[in-house]
């Protein structure tokens, strides 16, 4: 059986960002066992899985990312969008757009240490739509 | 209830190649609602989803990963398949070799610049083959 | 149909390991027709699909994180846990820890070259909990 909703994230700084509480009250009544799709209708932003719980490993994310996929690099040729928007495609197909995590118990069944980020790439990202998918 | 069929892709120059369309012709018909899985069988290309208007940005991926990866690094030990094949495997797993992608209204629902790539980081990759999974 | 089980896998030294047989056994009877999705229950280690053969492909995968997400880097803040941790977590994110396989005539059905790795960042890791769900 399948049950599937979409919803709009608020419009967030650049940045890595725990929406784990946001995305689970969003989420309609979970089976006992089954599984969760989260889908990111974006190109330019990501979600990915980690640390829930000091909000300096979030910063060293993006100091990282920057590092890795520098902007201002002379051999971009899509510059038209601004000097931080090649840079973010990058990034989100480093982290992907969808996530699948197992629902057990009624739960989502995420380690203790792990959280749902919404990595924002962009300076001006505004409103992200997820497609949250929930088969059991 | 699941459908499953398999697919060859024709050989592609190295790149990142928009394949979204090809691959909605292979779909058999979709159900109103439920979730698509592609899988990739190979360890040298990757799947991703990203930009889908400006063939530049797909140059602008090939780019930043030979630069993130690079060929030609002496403390490579696995070198006797050819001096791309070493950064093909790594890129494999940076991107990644499976997509999940939610169906809504019988179509899927990608975001409206999004589009399926394969990665082909060969440089001479012969054809690569998809596993296709309907599940509702 | 849902079947999921939970598994741990013993502690691995740091590096990127063939866990595909160990995983197999410790599947139930397998559907004809199905998805398999291996959830890792952690932040600092990491799950991907790459080459099963030759064993300097997972040495060059050591060698080519430690390049692209180096420790000891002045920016870092969360350092707490030590050098080796706030890469760990960056490592983990770009492979991910979720992975979705198609089950074919009641067996994974991965490319002839494809093996599963678990990718353990950490330099005394410990135990790894990994979440087995079936779907069909």
């Amino acid at each position: 059986m399948i049950k599937q909703i979409e919803i709009d994230l608020d419009k967030r700084r650049r940045g890595f960002h725990l929406i784990t509480n946001e995305l689970i009250a969003a989420l309609p009544e979970l089976p006992k066992v089954g599984m969760l799709n989260v889908f990111l209708q974006h190109s330019s932003a990501g979600l990915t899985i980690n640390e829930n719980a000091d909000p300096t490993v979030r910063d060293d994310f993006e100091t990282v990312f920057n590092k890795m996929v520098p902007e201002y690099d002379a051999d971009y040729k899509h510059v038209l969008e601004g000097e931080d928007d090649m840079p973010a495609h990058i990034k989100s197909s480093l982290v992907g757009t969808s996530l699948t995590i197992p629902i057990t118990n009624g739960r989502l069944n995420l380690g203790i240490w792990q959280g749902i980020y919404l990595c924002e790439f962009r300076n001006n990202g505004g409103r992200r739509r997820l497609v949250l998918t929930i088969y059991y």
